[in-house]
């Protein structure tokens, strides 16, 4: 299959995977950060699917054993967080629940949620995502970061994350392009789009990755990540066109999370395919 | 008197209510989840209270005996909020203070909570509000909710939750339409409005029982239930019908909850009363 | 030097101010609020500095290591936050980099935080901020506050706050009007401007706070102050121009706050000196 014939079959699978999450609305446990929690409910909600921020440890296993999805992301742990990423992503892990794992801040400043990241891996995420410092990190390299912000570029780091596909079937790093790494696949897709004023607001990456974990719950990893980051890109594109200020922005990009459709996926979806 | 004379007599109470917050701002203490804590404050600035979110124990006793009002909210509790929760809802009881309960995902799945909600029971709230789901496990019946949110019409609930008046002496259930129940008038009240967007924006529910709380701080439970109802039924209605996406809609409805006057409750008020 | 001399000297200050946040885009650490963890995130992203909200024990001394400026607000505290203030408050001192001390709801109904406000000043501040009822509590004076919100004006404090110069370089007072007081400078700043809608947006004055401490790293405490209060007061100003109700002007006021620049400042900064 040449790769123009392979962008219209994952371009189909996409919109597939859009439909699905409308019609099933899966549930979506997320154990996210203090800044991302309102946030990520409200993307989740916009997109199709039904957000539950349960992230203590006494109610863990027991909503991890009936959600569809589980989101982690490290942003602003506490001891009771921290408890709960473990027995939720051992029980999904267990029920072959799909996962991501979004290791914000991993490096050697930040060595308390970097130790439990390591930790997590052991339960198989299905997606690992995150910027190019903390995934270039993550993959053994020394990096320098800027608190959780990136200082290097994405298109640097993600033959770098190749070694991450041991750990789980799909790594995706977001920037100004964005990269995923598929292991199903044996190749690289990098995904245009979005606007420079997506990362001048707070949590979008946090809200990505439940994003990708809300798609996980009615396709495969490539494709979660694939539609997550297309949803995000195009929403983002067509938010720029309208507003060029941040408030703004933020409101009409919530807008077009909320409309989007498989017509404005085919129209808009900008990606290419590398080799691995 | 007649359900016609009544409800009029109720809707001059409530616009006697909403002036009366205007006037006092009371203070309102909340205890709520981590979704919903900026958006139940704001919603309450707009409104014309005065939040404070004070939620640790070691300072739950002193807050709880200066608020005018205190909501309690089970959304993503942790151990030092369920202490601060007991603390501050025996300390309103003892002064007969009043208080509101939103027993966020109580059912058998998130047993820590709903044990904690079993245990405030005891320390007689308000009111007890709810979405359908909730309201009818915590009425004693089994129950599939989807994570946090409701899988059952609140038609159907409104009756079951008739034995909850030994516990409260008011009871309102969110949904397509509301339902409260009220002990003082031996009657439900049916609250029509709203918008097909308000689910759709994550922490509404939170910020309601919020809202109700601070009517209660300046009439009786059953008026601050209908008030608060009515005032997110008015802001939902007249927001949809200006803009049609879940962004924009959610700023517009901000608009409206801060606008709202005595002559848009007495055009727009649509509810209904029915016989307990 | 005259007093217009003085305050065009400060006003070049602070453009060159804002132009090196631009530049640096300095990573600022926050401990907040549940409140305002987002907010404050997203102000500071607006206005070009970087936010991190690391505020656990566990990872503390570490990234005050690295961070170029710490904020410290008080409004809802957790035993593990309070650790964090503590950890990073001794070592910034050690390091000389500056930070700012919030200490939301100080005064005798809310004794644990105030406490650990009292351990605080240890660590020297360089800005205390906070509204009339904290400051003149901080200064020991028998205050009634509601909850968070201030009871008394900004006017009738400034001269009481005068005894806090002990403690740090810079006290600023928010209000109808903003009072600054300097150390270094000797003489007190009223900035004027904003709106009467900012009070009715919650974690309006944490974020301000935070955006205190971004100015921080890059000037003196007193034009830190100065630059933060100015580009607060002009994006509320030019926000209320635009818009009348609470839910669009924080819309706007975000926009604003992304947007203002060296010739806005030239034209709407609004302020004047008092002797001490």
């Amino acid at each position: 299959m040449s790769f123009t014939e392979q962008k219209n079959t994952l371009l189909q699978q996409v919109i597939q995977a859009w439909t699905r999450l409308q019609e099933q609305q899966p549930l979506v446990q997320c154990i996210t950060n203090s800044v991302a929690t309102n946030y990520a409910a409200n993307i989740l909600l916009a997109a199709g699917a039904s957000p539950a921020m349960i992230d203590n440890p006494f109610e863990a296993e027991s909503f991890a054993n009936v959600t569809s999805a589980l989101s982690i992301n490290l942003g602003t742990p506490t001891t009771e967080q921290m408890q709960a990423m473990l027995i939720s992503a051992q029980t999904v892990d267990h029920k072959n629940t799909p996962w991501v794992l979004d290791p914000v801040g991993y490096g050697p400043v930040l060595k308390w949620r970097s130790s439990m990241v390591d930790q997590l891996l052991a339960f198989k995420p299905s997606v690992i995502r995150g910027n190019a410092s903390e995934i270039s990190a993550l993959a053994g390299k020394q990096v320098q970061a800027k608190g959780v912000d990136s200082t290097i570029s994405s298109h640097t780091v993600y033959r770098q994350a190749q070694c991450l596909l041991v750990h789980s079937e799909c790594i995706a790093i977001s920037g100004e392009a964005d990269f995923i790494l598929s292991r199903e696949l044996g190749l690289v897709i990098q995904v245009n789009g979005g606007s420079y004023l997506q990362p001048k607001v707070t949590a979008t990456g946090c809200a990505l990755g439940a994003l990708i974990a809300a798609y996980s719950a009615v396709t495969t990893p490539t494709i979660a990540a694939l539609a997550a980051h297309l949803h995000f890109a195009i929403a983002g594109k067509l938010a720029y066109e309208k507003i060029a200020s941040v408030g703004s922005f933020n409101v009409v990009f919530m807008d077009y999370i909320h409309t989007l459709n498989s017509e404005m996926l085919l129209q808009y979806a900008d990606f290419q395919l590398i080799s691995l």
